[in-house]
């Protein structure tokens, strides 16, 4: 997989233009046509989507580097984008892309083929695991699973915690599907029991959570 | 898409065995290395999944007439099966593939990677749909959903109703995340109301029940 993706930015580097965006900047407008895609470079952006019956803002996925953002429509008749993208929480810099020339390099480059399918295949994941813990869990567990997850795979070791980039807490319910009143309560409790500390850029996470 | 399809039929005849499986047969085993795909032809197939921490089978997915079960495999480096396969509720059709040949076939053929991207998004979107209703609606309301669901996408107009494929209580309860008991309150409910009718082998959907 690494090699894959090293690889494939070698032959996107010849398709897209780099571009920085800031904290918060809008990368994609859900309804809106859409002719560039994106190829996360550096930091983490949220695919948003606001669903009918609901007014909540939901985040649909987040994706990290190495990810497509806007990459379903390619395939889909409608050219218009299905959810909002924003860059979260702090600078994000990638590939912008030009959706004709990603279409051509499609037809010759079966490595970029594989690594979208592959990319399909860890967000349908992702979706499952939450809708899973959704259907099976209680928010309080639903919190700690997903701390766990960010732990086991995007923590870093440091002093005996793992740190993982942060979310707000409103963000972090838009993703889990819980109310940020809840996700405030866990966070707190799980912090007078020493499992977690928090501020605004990161979630330093106690191993011994990991056990739970 | 229609034509996307008739074409890959012929294409995957030349590498495909048509194979019958009778109701409940088991296609795919979670867990077991899996050294074949299928293509459904006729009937329909589900995707179920035991959850840890959950002694509930999930349905998955439901696999209808062009397309194809076990195909997430391809790419993943475990050739074990993530999910079981069962013949649903009537005989199934399906063009039974060796991966390897298919592996093959992938490689030079762009109208079988088209068909498989367009699945992956199609059911993703199937998968949204359902954690989406679950995170913001009531159980008769997700049941209400599913059942217009099924009227648009696979009814067929008959006498003033919309007839669809049936699923048992249980069947309907393992997709949609509700447990059976609110699942047979709800349809009696409707039943009373004359929104729809069933039985063991179909739906009848009230087009009023589509305004609802």
């Amino acid at each position: 997989m690494e090699n894959l993706i090293s690889a494939l930015h070698a032959d996107i580097s010849v398709i897209g233009t780099l571009k920085t965006f800031r904290k918060g900047a809008r990368m994609l407008d859900m309804g809106m046509p859409i002719a560039h895609l994106y190829l996360v470079v550096k930091g983490r952006v949220i695919m948003t989507k606001n669903f009918r019956n609901s007014k909540k803002r939901h985040i649909c996925h987040i994706m990290y580097p190495g990810e497509f953002v806007g990459i379903g429509e390619i395939f889909s008749k409608e050219k218009t984008s299905r959810m909002s993208a924003f860059a979260l929480g702090e600078e994000v810099r990638a590939w912008k892309i030009p959706y004709f020339k990603f279409e051509l390099e499609l037809r010759q480059n079966s490595n970029l083929v594989d690594c979208i399918i592959l990319q399909f295949i860890k967000k349908r994941q992702e979706i499952w695991k939450r809708y899973q813990r959704k259907r099976s869990l209680s928010s309080p567990d639903v919190i700690i699973e997903f701390l766990k997850d960010i732990a086991k795979e995007r923590g870093v070791a440091e002093n005996g915690w793992i740190v993982a980039q942060g979310f707000t807490h409103s963000e972090l319910g838009a993703y889990i599907g819980i109310c940020r009143q809840s996700i405030t309560q866990t966070l707190n409790s799980l912090k007078k029991e020493n499992l977690i500390k928090y501020n605004r850029s990161e979630f330093l996470i106690n191993p011994k959570l990991l056990q739970k």
